[in-house]
């Protein structure tokens, strides 16, 4: 999907949530562990409630890796029914990858061709050869790591690398890799008064936020610092919607939250651009 | 698997060798691409005819993420296979993962549990709680990139942050965490030089050097500057040796590439400890 595709579909929606599928066998509700794939059967119904108030989907890899083939599988479809049910809606593989260039290649054409996912997202601390083979994919994004929103952070990406903390440092050199234009990142929400000096460094490209709800970061701060005039932010959510009940109304209860996000998305849009 | 019985392994074969099973279809032999698991067929072989002369195997995720479920059934395969063949044979999933503690969690439990892996190699950019769920698995280790093999590595890991490069940070902060212990790290053979300069941070610990053979380094360097008392080295070669032949004799020719470097670590090993 092009960036002017996903700027669309926001319009569209009024929203820029993207709800994070960390979907896990022991959180789900009891009554779909007895499915062939319980995997699948949660996030489809989630998909199903949830779609009309976001506009992206994130399945971290970790939570399907954890059940070996089967889980792949899980992965495999969930990726596949998101675009099912709607093309336009945006898939994002929270992959957290990275490694020397020939071999960064296999995983890009695993999450763009093999998967289908619209983004991945990369880890920048092997660098340029590292990350351009995912930039090469036409119309899609990878979504470099820059600043995180959990206490890790702290160990070294807001440190000084010379001039500037390691995460400027990454914001900016990512800046003069081949095809820089198919590059988002990831600033957690955790940290919003960062995102003044974030955008100062990258104002045009997208910004993907994790750290609303759960992790306790603000959607106002985070519209506040971080919009652009593309909007440029896709806030993510996780927990916060696909656990808020863990009984047969599951999915009916995420798509009440979903739609709350969604609803105070939409009075931000309004009010700021 | 213990650092003690790895030890002992290294002892007994006079051989620190790892060798990576970046295993790639359009690499193999013609005559193997129409088994029914043609990257478990090669490395079956490949496995059956080298592992007298390696004490370690390395898959690397990407390579077999790029074919899907598929692949990830023949890595299963092989982690299994590996320790088939010999329960002293050490197995790295070169996985270069890493995320928020309860995520990491699942990566460790993907490697270390579901396919039963020796040891995963973990990106160091999101800090402690990203590591530490690794960390806490007993008799398994976790290989921090400090300092990879390639170019991109001085984009971030080679400059200052503070008094110290980036992967010297890394390497220092790192012994801090719960369980450090447990630690390993990669280390480019490509910068000999520095290897110095990390045995006076980590003296005690295993690093896994990657970057002998088609990327360039020297193993007489490396053994200069990297060994210590318990050997805590691992140096690892993928394509000069599984890619050493493309014809039916692909598994001998590896076997004969495996066997001239043992030979050279043999003699390093007389000649330094």
């Amino acid at each position: 999907m092009t960036t002017k595709q996903l700027v669309e579909q926001i319009h569209r929606k009024r929203s820029f949530l993207c709800i994070g599928l960390d979907t896990d066998l022991e959180k789900i509700p009891v009554h779909l562990r007895t499915e062939e794939d319980p995997l699948f059967a949660f996030n489809k119904a989630i998909i199903d409630a949830t779609h009309p108030f976001c506009v992206a989907y994130k399945p971290n890899t970790a939570f399907y890796e954890a059940y070996g083939t089967r889980g792949w599988e899980a992965l495999e479809k969930t990726a596949r029914y998101i675009k099912n049910v709607d093309p336009g809606l945006y898939s994002i593989a929270d992959a957290k990858r990275g490694d020397i260039g020939n071999t960064s290649a296999r995983y890009a054409k695993a999450f763009f061709e093999e998967l289908n996912f619209d983004a991945v997202t990369i880890a920048p601390y092997m660098g340029r050869d590292s990350v351009e083979p995912f930039l090469s994919f036409k119309d899609k994004h990878t979504i470099l790591l820059a600043l995180t929103s959990n206490n890790g952070a702290f160990d070294f990406q807001t440190k000084s690398l010379g001039e500037r903390e390691l995460y400027k440092e990454v914001l900016a050199t990512s800046l003069q890799y081949t095809n820089s234009e198919n590059l988002m990142f990831v600033i957690g929400a955790t940290k919003a008064e960062y995102l003044q000096e974030v955008r100062e460094i990258v104002p045009d490209h997208f910004l993907l936020v994790p750290g609303i709800g759960a992790q306790g970061g603000s959607l106002e701060d985070v519209c506040k610092y971080g919009i652009n005039q593309q909007v440029g932010l896709l806030v993510n959510s996780s927990r916060g919607i696909i656990y808020a009940s863990n009984g047969q109304d599951f999915a009916e209860k995420a798509a009440v939250k979903a739609r709350e996000i969604q609803s105070q998305m939409s009075l931000e849009l309004e009010r700021l651009l």
